[in-house]
Order: structure tokens, then C-alpha cells, then sequence
């Protein structure tokens, strides 16, 4: 299989080759430039397929060909002998472990190697951690909603790009929090665990007690029970009868007066010992109020069905707002709770549609050094412009025990310690320098990929969630709310503000 | 490799067995409810994937151990045995053939066969089938907008769905209209085609050229020319002179002002003859009105940049409505313009961000004939309600040759004629009675799938280009234009509506 590159990229690289600086040592790095989905956060997430795709990387004779096909006949046919050659092997990563909470600017992945090189894996890298670190945040936004207890599974194989695309939103939801997947190959190849079986009650008369609840969500719904679908109704009863201790039911809303919603909750209250309910949101009409199962209260279920793209789950806790349609409060004997994520990137649980101009951000990748020299891409955009050089990357604590500051600073400084004063400049605010101490200090970047191997070891999918949960966890409420959160200040040391203020005076 | 199936589909597949209905002949189909991105229609595409997908449909021995483990311990042995034995040796696919013009409520796709078997291929085909329509048809769409002449380069490799996502979207891009690829891997496995060479001109002294057209085009953009960015000129100067003859440039919009617009038509008018310009509107911010090439005119370019999720091409032929930034103004002078599909369903050329409650559609499953008796799903949206029954699909021509209706009639009823009276009832106004007199009829749906084998040749990857071009031109401009376009109508027959009646009666 060809490496994951673009046709540019080996365009680039053969102007590269022939200034005769395709060999210069070079480093570069992947970072958001802003947070995705209005959070504070995001979650670095597919370093492992990253790193495989690294190892792999090599064009085979067949790939050559096709290249010397489709590049310009003036190519010098040096430059193909030369692309035969290469691989991973004089390369280096490192990177901040997979599932951990990352922010804006500080860079989730570094990579330093043959210029020539470098800039080929860009695309390779992109396209296996950019993606997985947008889905891996969005699972974690939906299961900060949900709270620890509610189960989330992933249903987005239909919507998907294609079977691969729906391998890893199933895999990488799972990262960011959900607990199972609906998507077969994917627990099967991933070992994605199904959800528990839940222990069964006294037996009961189904039929009976659903046609009872009937009338009582048909008064909510202010529908006679008449009008409701008596075939849907049985058809509930007799699915409810073939799962007797282990049933899920998923609620589509198709026709959510007569049909769905009178029928389904009419089970669920009897059920509650041995049954989970999940709902669809795949309606794009208004969903009405009232519907709740008796013991949640007159909030009702919540949604945003109005304005989703595809289904939704059924969440609405105290903090986030709810839609115009429907009320707040969230439903407590619902186990599962189906998160659909037919696209991606519409699925920001606060903002539907996204405000004009607002963009769901993606991972960049950006050269830091070129020959020893730190690199500097000058724009009028403040909020845009790079910060030079290879970099360390700690995280500090305060005294509860929250991360309250990245720092970057130049490779070779000394390690900021735990209780000491440290001089910084946060970024957005360049011309002040403040001072923090801080309680604890993690280095962040760890090395994964050292002379063609990763050189790491590597944490499992269920030890790489766990991780991302603690990640979460050690967040302050501030930065961890989904709404409006508190942006987390990210700062460099003042050795490498002189650096970058030298190279804009010098450019 | 498993099946393309979701494990609730299992769950329900349980549910028929257990009533022993799992082998009753059932029917179902594929259609967009409404058309994608605000035209009036959508390309069909993925289908020769979602026939592949048909023959190799069957559980393992490892898979049905999976599934054993993942269903609750309820679960009858035998379901599973007989789970082992399924294939798609029974089913029957008809549909229209891939690349064609599909409008909403028509079935793209139907599916004959058991019950049991029918549902559970529903996520396999819609995985494989939906969202390459989309793509394609957006892809059609970035194709009329640009016209037949400029050349359509696909990018999107690094922000797709993992690898394979990347495939699908260069494979449908390719289909919809697109010319080429960057994806090194899809050009060389489907063997999608690179921009053809150009012709070189006469010898010139570039970078003399290029100085003296940086004082123009910084005058026009009211820079002084000591602001741009002379070490990004060099490096396009640089890069132009080793692509002689066939230069291909990338003009990221970084620093528009300063760095990437002043630098990089700078060089294009004299390279008019052997080079190509794309731009990628990677910025979020607005791109200043002014750049041109001095003989395009006054109007310079334009582009929806400041509303972008990611790349944007850089076209606004005077039908599309021009972004508030810049002015109106196609650029025949750049031969490659770049369509970069960041997030497939956000690229409505036209409507960024949707209206709140807007929703991209996807194409719907749907149950139509269960034991011989066909299905009607009802609800309170007259929009969303199912046409029963297995269906043949006409289209019919005016005497312009333009289709102007597709006609859905029981697959017992007798064709059609050119010239024959018909009398019909239009979706959306299905109280009255229409006739039309079509000039030409097309039956639109083939078998494509019968006996467990593709029963019918598949055309090649530039022949289903080809075919999706032409039925894209045979649509009237009404029908075709893609700001607010006139809805195709969409009719069943006089016989089609009796049934919907009378099943709607009798529920």
C-alpha cells in the first residue's frame, strides 16, 4: 500500500531535492489552533496509528511508478531513485500519550527528521491523529453530559465515510468515553466490550401494563390513546417479550405523536429493572415536551432534534441549555443513551448550526526548525502565528491538584520544578510577563518513535480510555464545562518569548 | 471481516426469528427523502461497493462466536446456527444505474429477498452507498459551478475519516466531476487520472517578471510592496523554476495580504501558458476583494473563505451569490482550482452555515412490501410518509429531451408509452390529478443482483464519470442550477396512489 501522502507533498519534496536541502535536519509539529466544538479542550488521540502508519511509511516500486507517471516528464529521474529510498528510519517523535487532554498551541506531536522527510509525513500524520482526536473529544464532551453512569454507544456505521471511516469513530468514541458500539466489526476487531447485562425482575404481565401506561403518556401527550399506533405498540410488547432480562430499545422518531413516543415510554416504566431505552433523534421536526416516563417529573425529555444533523442523544443536564422545543432535565431510567454521530463535525452539542463564520478546527501541522534554525510563519493574525522551535512541554498544577497553565519552553532549558517562581508570557497576551508558581510540573512529550521503531510502549484501547478519563477528571470545572468554558492559558517561558520576539524584529 | 452490520439489527433479525417470520419475502429501498445541499438532486453513486458488499454478506464462524458473546444469554442456540448459514444467495437488487440524477422519494436501491436477510443488509448497503452519493453529488455540484473547463483537484486526504474515508471521497469526488486527486494511493488504486500537461511557453526571466508584477498586484492591494513577504516570492520563484512547464501552485490564505496573494500572482500572468493556480482558503478570515490578474477585470476573485469550514474553491460564476467580502468574477486564467472537501456535508456551496433546522439529508432504509403485502408507514408529515409496495421507476422526457418527471408505478403495471396519455398524481399534492403526455420513457431501474452474483456488467470508474456528466446535462437549467432550484417533480400512478389511499384508510 502507498503511504498516506499527497501529490504536493512529493512536489514539495522535489523542489526540495533539487535546492539540495531535502537532507536538512528539520522539526515540525501538530496542534490546534483553537479549541474544537467551544469547549477548552481536545482530546490527542490515534498517536498508535499514527505511529504505525510511520513505521510503514515507504513508497514501493509500484508506488515509484505510478509517481514517475503522474509527475511532470521534466523530472529528473534521480529524484525517483531517490523517494525508493526513503523511510522512517532517521526519524523521531514524540508526543503527548494518547487520551490526554491537549490545548490550543501546544503541540499534541513533534517530529523531527530529514527535511524532505518531515514534510512528506505530514499528510501521513494528519490524516490518522486529526480525525481521531476530533472524535475522541466529541465522545468526551457527549459522556461529560451524560455523567459516569449513563451508558453511550456509538451508532454511526450507516452514516459513515465508508467501512473504515465508521471503524474508527467507533474506536475512538470509545477513547473519548462511550461504552459500546453498535458497529459489529468494530467490537469485534477492537474488543469493544457490549454493554453489561442487567439483572431481571419479577415477571410480569407486558401486554397488560402497557396498554395502562398507554393512557397515562397519551394524557401527557394530550393524544387520545386511539390515535396512537396500536400495531407499534405490539410490535414493542412482543421485541420487549423476545429480550426478557437484557432489553434495548431504540426510539426513532419517526412520528413522534401517534407513534413512537406514546408506545415506547408506555414499556419502559415496568421495565426499569432489566431494560435500557435509547432515542433516535433522527427526526428533524420539533419533538413535543411532554413525554417522560411518570417518576422523572413534568421537565420532560430534552432534545435538540430540531436542529441536529442526524440522531441525538437524549441528554439535557442542569448546565447545558436546552431547545426552544422542549424542556429541561434528563431521564434517569433511560440506561443507554444512543450517541449518533452522523457527522461528525455538526455534532457540537451547544451550537447548532455553528455561527457564521465559526469553524470546527482541525489538527495543523507546522514546521518549527530548519537546519538548526527556528522557524517563524509571520501573519497579521496574532491568534495564527507559530511559536519557533522544538519545544519541551509541561503542564502545571496548583495546589488542588488542577492543571492550570501549559508552558513551552526551548528544548535545551532546565526543567521548571515544583514551588519555583517561573517568569512566563501566555499567549494572547505576549507583551506581559507575569509570574506563577506552580505545585506540580508534568513533562507532557514523551519520545514513541526513535531510529524506525516505536520505541514506547504502547497502552491498550481499555488503558488509553481510562487514561483520557483521568485526563478529564483532573480539569477544573471552569475548563471542563462545555459551555462557555473558561479558556486554559497556555504560555511560553521567557527565553522563548526573546526567541520569537528576535525573530519578528529580524524578519 | 464481518459483515457491515450494527448489532441492533441482530437484536431485531432475533426478533423475526423467534416469530418465525425471518424467511417471509420482504422489499425494501434506498432513497433520499430530500435532496442534498438545496438543489434539486443527487447522484447515485456506491453502488458496484454496495453489490460487492452483497456477495461477500455472511458471518463467520469467528463472527457468529462474537456475536454469541455480545447477545444476551437468553438468546436461543439455534438463532445462531442458523445466523452461520446466512447469505445474500436470495436476494434480488435492482437500481438506477450508478452516476445518475436521483430525486428525492425515488428508490436509488431496492432490495428483495427474506425478511431477516433484507434488514440486516440495510446498514451494509447504506454504508457503502450513502455517503458516496453525497459525496458525488456535492462533488456534481463544485463540477457546475466551475463549468466544463476548469480542472477540479480533490485534497481532502488529510482531514477525511481515516484512510479509507480519504479513498471514498477521492473514488465519488472522481465520479461527480472531479479531475484528479492528491491522494497518492486513490490516484494509483482506482487509476483516477493527473491534470494533463500543458505546453510551455518561450523562456522568461521569472524572477524579473515576478518583481515587477509585485508592484502591481500590491497596488491593487493597497500594500506597499516593501510589506510583502520577499522570502515567500524567492520560494515561489524557487519552486516555479523546477516545474517548467508544468507548475502547479498552492496559495494557502495565511497571510493573505502580506504573504500568500501578493507573492503568488506575482508569477502567474506570464506563466499563463504552462502553469495552473489553485487557492485554498484555509482562513477563517475574510480574503481582501482586490487580487487579480490584471485581465480578468475589475472584479478580481471572490470566495466564500470568510464562511468556510476548511478549503474553499476559489469560483463565483456570476449565477452563484457572492460572498459579502469580495466581489463577483470566475478567473479563466487558473486552470486548477481546488475543491478541498474538509467536511463533506458542510460544503454547500451556497448556504454556510444552514438555516437553523436545516439538515443534510442521507439516504433512508425503508421496509415497502412484507409476505406479499405492501408497507405503509404512517405519520403526521405527509413528506415523511413511505409509497408502498415493490415499484417500477420511469423517468420521462419533454420533447426538449430535458426529463421534466419520474413516475413510480406497481411493478405489475404495464409500462408507459412515449406519447400515451398518463394520468398521475404529483408527491406533495397528492390530493389531484394530473395527466402528462411524456415524449420519451425511460425505465430507470436495472437488476443488478440476483442469485448471490452481480448479474449485470459493471461499468468502469470513467465510465460511471461519463454517465453521471451526461444525465447531469440532460436536465433542464431550472432543474439543474443550483441556487434555489425548481423542485423536480416526483409522480406515482393513478393505481400506485389507490393502494396508498386504502392502506392509509385501512390502518
Amino acid at each position: 500500500m502507498a503511504p498516506l501522502a499527497d501529490l504536493y507533498q512529493v512536489s514539495m519534496a522535489y523542489g526540495h531535492w533539487r535546492a539540495g536541502r531535502h537532507r536538512a535536519p528539520a522539526a515540525a509539529e501538530l496542534f490546534f489552533r483553537r479549541p474544537p466544538f467551544r469547549g477548552s479542550f481536545a482530546l490527542g488521540a490515534g498517536l498508535a496509528e499514527g505511529l504505525r502508519g510511520l513505521r510503514a511509511f515507504r513508497f514501493s516500486a509500484a508506488d515509484v511508478a505510478y509517481l514517475r507517471s503522474v509527475l511532470p516528464s521534466t523530472t529528473d529521474d534521480a529524484f525517483f531513485d531517490y523517494l525508493a529510498t526513503l523511510d522512517a528510519s532517521e526519524v523521531t517523535v514524540t508526543a503527548i500519550p494518547e487520551g490526554s487532554v491537549v490545548f490550543p498551541r501546544v503541540p499534541f506531536l513533534q517530529v523531527k527528521g530529514p527535511l524532505l522527510v518531515v514534510q512528506l509525513l505530514e499528510t501521513t500524520l494528519l490524516c490518522l491523529v486529526n480525525y481521531a482526536s476530533l472524535v475522541a473529544t466529541n465522545a468526551a464532551r457527549f459522556r461529560l453530559l451524560a455523567g459516569p453512569d449513563v451508558k453511550l454507544m456509538e451508532m454511526g456505521l450507516r452514516r459513515a465515510q465508508g467501512p473504515d471511516g465508521a471503524l474508527s469513530a467507533s474506536k475512538y468514541s470509545y477513547i473519548g468515553g462511550f461504552d459500546c458500539t453498535s458497529n459489529i466489526l468494530a467490537g469485534k476487531l477492537y474488543g469493544i466490550p457490549d454493554l453489561p447485562p442487567r439483572a431481571g425482575g419479577d415477571p410480569v404481565d407486558l401486554a397488560g401494563l402497557a396498554v395502562s401506561w398507554l393512557q397515562r403518556v397519551c394524557d401527557l401527550l394530550q393524544t387520545p390513546p386511539s390515535k396512537a399506533n396500536q400495531g407499534e405498540l405490539a410490535a414493542f410488547v412482543s421485541y420487549a417479550v423476545t429480550f426478557p432480562c437484557d432489553f434495548q430499545g431504540l426510539l426513532d422518531t419517526y412520528c413522534v405523536r401517534r407513534l413512537d413516543i406514546p408506545s415506547s415510554p408506555s414499556l419502559a416504566p415496568e421495565q426499569r429493572g432489566s431494560s435500557s431505552w435509547s432515542i433516535s433523534m433522527a427526526s428533524s421536526g420539533p419533538v413535543p415536551a411532554a413525554p417522560h416516563p411518570p417518576d422523572v417529573g413534568p421537565q420532560g425529555w430534552s432534545s435538540s432534534a430540531g436542529a441536529s444533523v442526524g440522531s441525538w442523544p437524549i441528554l439535557c443536564p442542569p448546565e447545558a441549555p436546552s431547545s426552544p422545543q422542549a424542556g429541561g432535565g434528563r431521564m434517569p431510567n433511560f440506561g443507554a443513551v444512543l450517541g449518533f454521530f452522523n457527522c461528525l463535525f455538526s455534532a457540537d452539542l451547544h451550537q447548532w448550526p455553528p455561527q457564521r463564520g465559526h469553524r470546527f478546527p482541525s489538527l495543523l501541522p507546522q514546521l518549527v526548525e530548519v537546519n538548526g534554525s527556528p522557524c517563524l510563519k509571520l501573519t497579521e493574525d496574532e491568534e495564527k502565528m507559530t511559536i519557533p522551535g522544538m519545544k519541551a512541554i509541561y503542564r502545571l498544577y496548583d495546589a488542588a491538584g488542577h492543571p492550570f497553565m501549559d508552558l513551552m519552553a526551548l528544548e535545551e532549558e532546565p526543567s521548571p520544578s515544583a514551588g519555583q517562581e517561573l517568569g512566563i508570557h501566555v499567549l494572547g497576551q505576549l507583551g506581559e510577563t507575569t509570574t506563577v508558581i506552580p505545585s506540580m510540573v508534568e513533562p507532557l512529550h514523551r519520545t514513541y518513535f526513535r531510529d524506525g521503531q516505536v520505541c514506547e510502549p504502547l497502552p491498550s484501547l481499555p488503558e488509553v480510555r481510562t487514561h483520557a478519563q483521568v485526563s478529564l477528571n483532573l480539569l477544573s470545572p471552569a475548563h471542563r464545562r462545555l459551555h462557555e468554558p473558561q479558556p486554559y492559558p497556555v504560555a511560553v517561558t521567557e527565553r522563548l518569548h526573546r526567541l520569537f520576539l528576535e525573530l519578528r524584529q529580524g524578519s
